[in-house]
């Protein structure tokens, strides 16, 4: 039994679909997210600076003593999962692995295509994943840059624009004819069901919901799971715009999101050490309140 | 006459379509270009981060020691520009004025939309700009979040999904039956002409024309133009990715992107001091040819 907290961090509030499902399938564990909106998206930024700032998300992170680190952004787990494992000093999972192997299985040796973002696709993260598993499945990609935008606005399955410009993406791969459609960006679940009308014999996929089961088994394997009866506490930090991430992030976490916390840049960008005790940067978050870019905001319950 | 470099500045690329407008207005002055490619967009970004963004952004461009600085950026331009303009040391250029200016002009006191970002809208800056010229004049303003996204895919006045987003947008604006439609993003001049045919009856007006006129004003009254005969240099900066600003770039700039350095956050980010001569910066990045994360890219000519 372990009663730390599992971090989870997202370039901005898509790991937050990752955050639901794990609050579905670990209902009792504390849970602290880490959405990098001062930077966000990660999508279109080459693989170093993917690198430089996951790595700061991670030390920040690192900061609450987390029993377990989750990199809940497609991006980060395609392009910086194996530079920074070594560096974190708790298990570290990423979304690529558990959504290939959850697409694998589904697909049972028939075709799988992988809808993301643009690094994501440039990177062949999720076909080198497939491989690694089944090394003759047929894989196609297909990014989608403005996706993101796109369900950020707040278009849903039944927009008409939405469709027609997921359906022109779709083009891109369904000439393979797919058994199984993986959204390999942390965003696109909001759009599954039209992902599914579009592609109505395929299998739709997502990281989401298989990397919360891969972690699962991971704490149950090491007796780590969360002693508690309680429904677990989920506290948010952002490096910018804690308003707009409450907005938008709600209909992703698929309930109001109530704590959000302002990461200042000192409090965040410069920071080089890892494993500080959270009750230190509870001070420094205390301290920043009287700062007018410190803004701690908390909807009451 | 002054050879120093106008130095240009904004969040990703959107600023070389000012880059466009100068080169055809001051086609003997040297220009320096900086793009903050790592954390683009601002356009969904708080107040506090965008003025912090944009000061480094100053600071770094400060180093080769230009004879005027211009926000090239409607986001900075809306939200930074009154805090920054003490700590520059020379002329600073927004592109908020200039565009509402003209805006007032070609509207002769009929009504203006303004297309923009999130962040631009929320800080009224056009609105505010438009009053203090023409107190009286009806405004109205519309943010367009996935129009910048769209076009940098690729996607052009003709693109059917792109003129179904912008009809959609437009609805907001209708209602005024405005006389000029302002483009408040330095991405929107690219698909002028299908703000054109839905808006058959506006004028529609960019802010990057009125920016550079009222650049070479202002250096023509200050007998601060370049005396050269050459046509002038372009150097480009990025903070990330510039093999994708060299090939997304192009279609902004109107002509092929010869010169795109790659800063690193050392050499950037973290830079607090201002007014470096430029050799030293050179220096800096000579130095960190042999580091992988420093890239110098340039086509032969």
């Amino acid at each position: 039994m372990d009663s730390k907290p599992i971090a989870v961090f997202d370039s901005g509030l898509g790991g937050l679909t990752v955050v639901r499902a794990l609050r579905r399938h670990l209902p009792h564990e504390s849970l602290i997210y880490f959405g990098d909106t001062a930077r966000v998206p990660y999508g279109i930024k080459s693989s170093e600076t993917v690198v430089a700032f996951a790595e700061q998300d991670c030390n920040f992170l690192l900061r609450f003593n987390p029993k377990l680190v989750i990199a809940a952004c497609n991006t980060v787990s395609a392009l910086a999962l194996e530079e920074l494992t070594p560096k974190v000093p708790v298990p570290l999972v990423g979304v690529v692995g558990p959504g290939a192997s959850e697409a694998v299985r589904q697909a049972g040796g028939r075709s799988i295509a992988v809808l993301a973002t643009e690094a994501t696709v440039a990177s062949q993260a999720y076909i080198r994943a497939i491989h690694h598993l089944a090394p003759r499945t047929p894989v196609t990609q297909q990014r989608c840059p403005s996706l993101v935008s796109l369900i950020e606005e707040g278009r849903t399955s039944s927009d008409k624009i939405l469709l027609m410009i997921l359906d022109e993406y779709l083009d891109g791969v369904r000439q393979l004819d797919p058994a199984v459609v993986l959204l390999g960006c942390t965003h696109y679940p909001l759009v599954a069901e039209a992902v599914g009308k579009l592609m109505p014999l395929a299998r739709i996929v997502d990281s989401a919901d298989a990397t919360a089961r891969v972690v699962r088994e991971l704490l149950a394997n090491r007796d780590a799971l969360s002693a508690s009866v309680e429904p677990g506490r989920l506290r948010c930090y952002v490096s910018d715009n804690p308003q707009r991430f409450r907005e938008v992030g709600g209909s992703f976490l698929g309930e109001p999101i109530r704590e959000v916390t302002w990461i200042t840049p000192e409090q965040f960008f410069h920071e080089q050490s890892v494993f500080k005790p959270v009750r230190e940067l509870e001070d420094a978050i205390a301290r920043g309140s009287d700062r007018p870019e410190a803004v701690h905001i908390s909807s009451g319950r």
